[in-house]
Order: structure tokens, then sequence, then C-alpha cells
């Protein structure tokens, strides 16, 4: 059982991501509004907050109403809000998101992104009969979360779930973690824009990429399959050490045409046991919403 | 806090390795009387589980106390037995072990020994006041298990904790697992003896390779260090993945004096995040019987 059945998720939720900020108000597991605006990825915090704050009014927030906010970046078990990569939200430094929004809104609470829509996939979604399921978003960057018989892992430094940070046997560049040769920095979307820049398309941001592969070209293909390879063998890697049988894939790399099929391909070289379903994520853009709401309301319950 | 207070373990305990088969009585959370004999690594499922049956009987137990049982192999949600390394416990296949225990004893659970090792290490020992805690054993092979939060993962088909099947950059080899280059096939001793035959020392077991070390052989120390570089390369994947704050190393090799400086050292290559700390785990042989027991007296009370 959920720790929040999808009907009793009640209130408002915001999703600040490296290109768009989304607000809802959400009534019985459905979105009953929604708002969303451009993000302003150089603002300082205090100005992100505020861009929230006139989305929930908006939307008929009053001070103290049940209230889960997802942002990118990581968040500590604190509250603090760090930049784990110089390419998205490089004005926030590290900051005392807790307090600010308690300040702003009265009540909330707040977590990483890709874990919020990791919670709700794993909650009402994807991996809604899972038991141990991990969410991945492939996108710019590679994140994710892990949610083990309904909880959402976490931990104190608030890395607990970032599995574009894994290494990878299939790159050779640095990441913006400051760790060397990662999932991400091959199978991400700046990944992939490198490597077409190195194989001399530096025109060619990942969706070209993408459209090149789709025409034949071998070097897009490459590329592409490169990153789905990574991909398989991080899902491999977590299957080793959390038994997992579920994986969803989100974010516009993890559901383009033909990505999943590709992912599942490369996992055929594993053993049957590291090989867990590999699924879409199901709740599109309403995840991170909906996950950010369940992990607030599951925190005034306990 | 811990689900079960060190003393308030009271009850019988038993661990079945690949090579020793120990069983204890303990009291208040004290070790108060041991017993061990050799295991034989060919046998029958059903005799293994006769030996655990002598020395409980020497040590006073009774149809129905409380008993916790550690097992090498992997133990799934079912308690199904399963080999995942032919060089272990050959004769097992895949056996139905919580009902074979039930039948033998009235009242047990089992679980794998690394996982079991990992729960006490995590609740009473090196990882006492860890919030997110991983164990790793370097031995024959390479095991573990994690703790988050004082509750021990665990996955529906037991492989959760198998830390030894990530896949490393400095692995060449095929797995006993099934997986290929794995960090077990060149951190574990089989893959360390494999290492110094490739090297033209065919007569040395990991033993002899880190005397061999420890006198200054430069290919010796070569391969000791690799296996060192491999765990420190898990230690900081695990750290992405599950924000560990704390890593135990366990078992010959884990132990084994200039190993966990090895380790650090290792390690000094990552950015801060991703390094925990590292420190030897700190029940020596007790862990095991003490995981089991708290993981049944767990079971009995939820």
């Amino acid at each position: 059982m959920p720790p929040v059945p999808r009907d009793a998720l009640t209130g408002f939720a915001a999703d600040l991501g490296g290109t768009k900020t989304a607000a809802a108000r959400i009534e019985g597991g459905a979105v009953v509004q929604r708002l969303t605006v451009p993000t302003n990825g150089a603002a300082e915090p205090d100005a992100q907050i505020a861009a929230i704050g006139d989305l929930l009014a908006q939307l008929g927030h009053g001070r103290g109403a049940p209230l889960g906010i997802a942002v990118a970046g990581r968040v500590d078990g604190a509250g603090g809000w760090h930049a784990v990569n110089e390419g998205t939200l490089s004005g926030i430094g590290d900051f005392d998101l807790r307090g600010a929004l308690l300040q702003a809104f009265g009540r909330a609470t707040c977590l990483n992104d890709a874990a919020a829509a990791a919670f709700a996939e794993g909650l009402y979604g994807a991996g809604a009969t899972s038991e141990c399921f991990a969410y991945i978003t492939v996108s710019t960057g590679v994140g994710g979360g892990l949610v083990i018989h309904n909880r959402l892992l976490s931990s104190a430094n608030g890395l607990s779930g970032h599995v574009g940070f894994v290494a990878s046997r299939l790159a050779r560049t640095a990441c913006g973690s400051g760790r060397q040769a990662t999932v991400e920095s091959v199978a991400g979307g700046r990944g992939i824009a490198a490597a077409a820049r190195a194989a001399g398309y530096a025109d060619h941001d990942a969706r070209a990429v993408f459209e090149a592969a789709a025409k034949g070209q071998d070097w897009a293909e490459q590329i592409v399959t490169t990153s789905a390879r990574a991909i398989a063998a991080l899902i491999g890697d977590l299957t080793a050490i959390l038994g997992l049988d579920t994986v969803a894939l989100g974010g516009s790399i993890g559901l383009a045409e033909g990505y999943l099929d590709r992912v599942r391909h490369a996992l055929t070289e594993e053993p049957a046991l590291f090989r867990p379903d590999i699924v879409h994520a199901s709740l599109g853009h309403d995840a991170p919403l909906f996950g950010a709401l369940a992990r607030f309301q599951e925190w005034e319950t306990t």
C-alpha cells in the first residue's frame, strides 16, 4: 500500500525545473488547475521562490495549505539547496530552501524533482505494482529516484537517487558532478551533443542527433546507441545493488521514439536475474507535482 | 533507533558459510556460547540443515525458540535458496530453505550471510551512528548489504546488496554471477589469484599475493592496488546512488593490513560529496549471527 493513496492527494504542488516552473492545484489525486512559466535559470533563489509564489497565488493557495515543492538540484536532509551541475540553475549556490519556503508559504516540503517524479511513478504510475523500483530520467542530464517497498530512498546529503553520477565504462569525459566518466556524461543530452561535436557535427544538439539517427546516419546512430547502452549498464548495476523488478524511463531522451527498445536490446546481454522490466514513465509532467505533494502528505502523517 | 535494540537480542542464530558453519546462543546482545564445524561445500541442502541442527541441539535450542539463520548464497523473498556462484555451496541448486527450516526448527528466518552481517554492523557495529550505510565484504568473493535509516534493503529476488556484481572498469573477465567484468571478478580473492596466474605466479593464492605485496614485489602490489581501486570506485558509485555517509569493509581481504588505506587513498580522486567515511567492520565473526537473530526478532514484531 502506498503511504498516501492517490485519491487522498489534495493540496498544492510546484515544480521548479531548469527551463520551466509549474504549479498546480490537486484534488482527490487529479490536477484541477496547472500554470507554467519559463524559469529564469540565472535568478537568485529568492526570485525563484517569488515566481513560485506568484503561480500559487493565482491558484488560490492560502498560507499554510498543503504544499509540496520539487526543484532541480540537490536538496539535503535539512532542506539545503545545492547546484549539482553548473549548467542548471546557476544562481542557487547553497541556500536554506526549507527555511525560505516556510517563511514564504507557512508549510511546505521540498525535494529534488527527479526524486519527486520517482516517488509518484513508484506509488501511482509505472511502478505502482513494483516492490523495487527505479525511475531514470534521461534528458539534458541523467537523474532519478529509487522507491523500495513504497519508500523513497533519501539521504542526509540529498545525493540518494542521483544515478546519473554512476561511472560508465562507455564514458570518457568529466561530468558536471565533478566525477569522471559518468553515465550522465555519455547518455544525457549534453553528452550526446558533445559526442556530436567530437564527430564533426558541432551544430547538432541532442534532438538533431536523434533526427539524424532516425534518417539512418551511422555516426548519429552510434551516439544514440552508446547512450542507450550506458543506461542499460546502469540498470544492470542498479539491479545488482537493489534487486530491482521494474525500471521506468522518463525525460525527453528516455521517452524518445526507439530509445526504450535500444535500452532493452542492450540489456539482453545481461543474465536474466539482472534484467528488470523496463517501461516508459506514465505520469508525464504531472509526476513531480504528484510526488512533491505525496511527500508533503507523507511527512505530515509521520 | 534500531528496530531491535542490541540488549533485546536473545535466542539462537546460525551462519552457514562456504568454509565454516557456526551456531550460537545469544542472550541480551552477547554470544554466550558458540560452536563451529567445517562446512561440507558439496553437501545437499538437507544435510546442511542437519549440520546446523546438530549444533543447535548442543546449544540447547528447543523447537520454536527464536532462531535466525544466515547462509551463503542468494535467498529470495519467499525463502528460496539459490547458488550465486559455482564456487560456493555447489550442492544447493534452488531449494525451499524457509520451508525446510520451519519443518526442522518450528520457527526461523533466513537471509544471505553478507546481508545479515550488514544488518548487524548497521545497527550495532561500524554503522551504528550512520543513516545511510553499506557493508562490503571482500574475501573469496565480494558481497555486502545496505542499511538505510536502520532498514536492511531487501528485494523479492534476493539480489539486493549483491554489490560485488556491479560492473568495474578495472575488470576484464567473466564473473560467477554470469555478468561480465564485475567488481568481484577483479577485487575478490578468486580474481586476485587469477590475476596472479596471468602474471606468471600460478602458485599464488590471494594470501600469497598480499604477502608478496608486503615484501615490495611490484607485480603483487599492482594486483592488490587494483583490487582496492575497484572497491573505491564501487563506493563512489554506491554513494551516488544511495548518498552513503559510512562504508564498512569486512572479509579477509577487506580487513587485511593496509587494504583500507589503499581504498581510502584511491577514493581521494573523487569529489568530497562522493567520499563517505570508510572504516573496518567491528563485529567480527559474530556479525552474521547478530544480524540473523535481529532479522528474526524484527520479523516477529512487524
